[in-house]
C-alpha cells in the first residue's frame, strides 16, 4: 500500500463547492457537529482514505466485522450548494505524517473542485464556560467580515495556534487557492462538549445558508460519551498490556 | 539491506491454503498456539523475513551463533490442505513499520495461494478468569456463522480494537481478497497463559478440522515461563544499562 | 508538498556575503539579537521555508490570519556588504528533520553567494551570570584569531557541542566551503535573556563592522517575555489537551 | 547530503584482513579498547562517516574548532596482516538507522577486502565483579573453538542479546559473506570500565596474534572518565534546557 491511499468510491466526477472537517480532537467539537450534519443531510460517503500514519489497528464494528482505521469525505448534494464533509477516526501518529496527511485530503478537496475548507474544533480553556464563543480563524484577512457577521469572534489571541488537521489545512489550503475559515468553540478540553459543538454549528449553519435541526445533537453527543467512556478504560488496559508485553518478549 | 527483506528457503512454489499467525502479543497467546502448531505438525520453514523495523540487536542461541531477529513462515502439507504459519521474535517497533510489514506477510500470503488468514492472540481482560472465552473478528461478515459454529464468541464489543499484527493483516487482507478471522483468548494480560491458548486451539482445530494433542502445550508454555521470566530481568537491567549509556557517551 | 518546501520571494538574483542564523533556542539569545538587527536594519524578507519537520500547526496573526510555522530569510543591503537573516518559528521536530533543514538553509546560502555563516545562540550555564561572556566556536582554525579579537572567547571547553541548527550549520557549513562561527552567550538557560543577547550583539558587530543601536533590544525582549508567558501557560493545556485527547477518540 | 556519508581520505584501493569495531556502548569497553589499539599501533584514518542518524549538533574540539559527530575507520597496516578499526562519536538515533548505517559499515568492510569483523563491548552484569570474563558470540558455528582457545567463554546464556552496532554487525556480516565475532568483556554497567577492557583486548590480541602494551590502557581510561564527569554534568544541563526549551518557543 502505499504511505497514504485515497479511494473514491465512485468515478461520477462527484463535485463540492466546500469541504468541513471534523476530524477527532479536543471536546470532539468538530467530530460532533460534522457527523451530526451527515446525519441531518443524510450525505453519501464519496471517499476513503487509509495510511500507514494512522495507528496500527483495526476497529471493531457491532457485529464483530473488523475494518482499518481510516478518514472518510461524506457528499451532500443540495440544490444551490454540494458540501463534502471530512470525518474520521484518528489523526496521524505522526508530526511529519500530519503534513501529509493534510495535503491529501487538499488534493482530494481540489479533485471535487472545492473552493473553501471549513475546519471545526474545539478551543480548549481548561474551565467549564457557562457561555462558550466561536472562536474563528482564516487563511485569507478578507474573509474576517464574514466570519464575523455569522457570529464568530477574531480575538487574534489564541496563542499556541491551531494544532493538528484544522489548523494544517487551513494554511495549506492557501497553497491549493481554496479559502479556509476554522471555527473553534470554547470548551473545558477533557469532556466531550455538546454545548460547544451547538456554538460553531449555528455559526456554520449561517456561514453556509441551511438550516439544521439541532435537536439530535445533544443526544447524539449522550451517546458518544457513554461509548467514549467504555473504550478510555479498555484503551488504557490495552496500552498497559502491551507496555508489559514489550517485556515479554522471548528474544 | 531493504526496508524489509523476503527470503524464500526454497524455489519450489510452495503452496499453502491458510495462513496462522501467532506473533508474540498480549499473554503470549498467539505465539504459544502457533509454536506448539509447528512442533506437533512438524511443520517446515519456508521463508525468513527480516526489516529494519524490527529491534536493533541480534539474538544469542544457545551455543553462542548469534542471528538477526526475524519473522518466520513454516508449512505444513497435510493430505487434504496444506497451512502456513507466522511467527517471529518481535513486531515492528514503530507506527509505520507495522502497516509495511503487513503488508509484506500478505505478499508472502498471496504468493502461496493463501485463501484465509487465522490471526491468533489474547484479550487481555486485566483479571484472572475462570473460564476465558474465546472472542472473535472477522473481515466479512459471511465469515461470522463458521466462526461461531465453531465456538468462538463475537460480542462485537471489543473497545479499542485489535492492536498490532493480528489486527491489522485482517484489515489489509480484505485488500487482497484474503478473509481474514482472529480469534482472541480472553486472558489477565501479564502472564503466559497456556489456558488461554488451550481454548484458542480447540477453536481453531474445529475451524482448520484437524486434531492436534494439547497434552505438551502446558508442558511448553511452562518452559517458555521460565525462560520469560529470565529475559525479563536481563532485559530490563540491559534497559537500564542502554539508558544511562545515552549519558556516558564522549561526545 | 516536499518534504523542506523553500521559496524565494524574487527572481531577482539577490546576493549576500553573510548569513546570521538566530532560531529559537537556549534563552532566545540568538532569536533576540537577529530579530532586533533585522528592526534596526530594515531588512526585507526574501525567502520562505516550511517543512514537514516543523510542528503540525498553523501560527494565528493578530486579526486572526492563520499561517503556517515557517522559517524565513532577510535580507539587508549596505554600502559595504549585503547581510542575510535566518529567523524563524520554530527548529526541527526529528533528529533527521534538523540536519536536512540545516543543509537546506545552506544550500539558500549557497545561491545567495554567502561565504560566511554565524549562527547565534545561548550558552546555558544553570545559574544567573553577573557578567555573561560571549562563548566562541568556529568550522576552520584559522577563524580564531578574528573571533578572540572581538571579543569571543574561546575556551575550547563547551562539552556536549553545540546542539541543533546553530551547531549543525557550523559543521555543515563548512562542506559547502563556508565560514562558520558561531557564538554563544552565557545565559541561565530558562530566561529569556536580553542581558546575554546584548553580549552578543557586542561581539557581532565588530566582527561585522557595523553599529546598531542597542536601546531598543531590552525594550523588545521586554515585550517578549510577556508575550512567552502567555504562550506557554497555553502551550502546557494544549498539551495537556492532546494527551488526553489521545484516549477519547471514537475508534 | 546522504542519510549516510561515507567518505575515504585516500583513493589508494586500500585493504584490510579484518575489522575491529569499538563504537560507545555499555562500560565504554569497545571504545576503550579500540582507541587503545589505535593509538599504540598507530593506525591512521582512512574513512569518515556522517549521517542524519547521529545526533543533531556538533562537537567542540579543544581550540574551538567544530566538528559534526562521526564514525570513522582507521588502518594498521602491519607485516603480516592489515587491520581497520571502528571507532566513532555515536550510535544512530533511530531502530531503522541503527540498520542503515551497520549496512554502511559492512559496505566499507567489503571494500576494504574485509574477512573477519570483530565487534567489543560491555555486557553488563549490574554489579561490580570481581574477575570479569570475556564472553563470545559468534555468526558462524565453526568459528566457536577459535574463540574459546583464546579465552572467550561461550555461555549462550545472554537473553537480550546483543543491542545495537556490536550485534548487528554479527548479523548482517553474514549476508556479507563476512565472519563475526563479539567479544563482551562483563562489567557493572554504569562505569568506564578498563579493567574489562583489559580483559577483553587479552583474547583480542590471541585471536589477532598480535602484542599489545597494556600500560598506557588504565592510563587513558583514567582520563575518560574525568572527561565523561563532565560530559555528563553538562549533558544534562543542556537536555534539561532543551526541555525547556521547547515550551519558550514563540509561535
Amino acid at each position: 500500500m502505499d504511505d497514504i491511499e485515497i479511494e473514491f468510491d465512485t468515478d461520477d466526477g462527484v463535485k463540492a463547492d466546500v469541504l468541513i472537517e471534523g476530524l477527532p480532537g479536543i471536546g470532539q467539537v468538530g467530530k460532533l457537529v460534522v457527523e451530526h450534519l451527515i446525519q441531518e443531510l443524510k450525505a453519501e460517503r464519496i471517499v476513503e482514505i487509509t495510511s500507514i500514519f494512522f495507528p496500527p489497528q483495526v476497529l471493531i464494528e457491532p457485529g464483530g466485522v473488523v475494518r482499518l482505521p481510516n478518514n472518510e469525505v461524506y457528499l451532500w448534494k443540495g440544490k444551490e450548494q454540494s458540501i463534502a464533509f471530512l470525518v474520521g477516526d484518528y489523526q496521524s501518529t505522526s508530526n511529519e505524517g500530519h503534513y501529509l496527511l493534510c495535503e491529501a485530503y487538499l488534493d482530494v478537496a481540489e479533485e471535487l473542485g472545492v473552493r473553501r475548507v471549513y475546519t471545526l474544533g474545539g478551543y480548549g480553556v481548561g474551565q467549564i464556560v457557562d457561555e462558550p464563543r466561536v472562536l474563528g480563524a482564516v487563511n485569507d484577512r478578507e474573509l474576517v467580515p464574514e466570519i464575523t457577521a455569522a457570529g464568530a469572534v477574531m480575538t487574534g489571541d489564541e496563542p499556541g495556534g491551531i494544532v493538528g488537521a484544522s489548523g494544517l489545512l487551513l494554511g495549506l489550503a492557501k497553497r491549493h487557492g481554496i479559502e479556509g475559515v476554522c471555527l473553534m468553540g470554547e470548551t473545558p478540553g477533557y469532556l466531550v462538549d455538546p454545548k460547544s459543538a451547538a456554538g460553531v454549528l449555528a455559526v456554520l449553519s449561517r456561514l453556509l445558508g441551511i438550516r439544521i435541526d439541532q435537536a439530535r445533537l445533544a443526544e447524539h453527543a449522550g451517546e458518544m460519551e457513554k461509548i467514549l467512556e467504555k473504550y478510555q478504560e479498555k484503551y488504557q488496559e490495552i496500552e498497559k498490556d502491551r507496555e508489559e508485553e514489550s517485556l515479554n518478549y522471548i528474544g
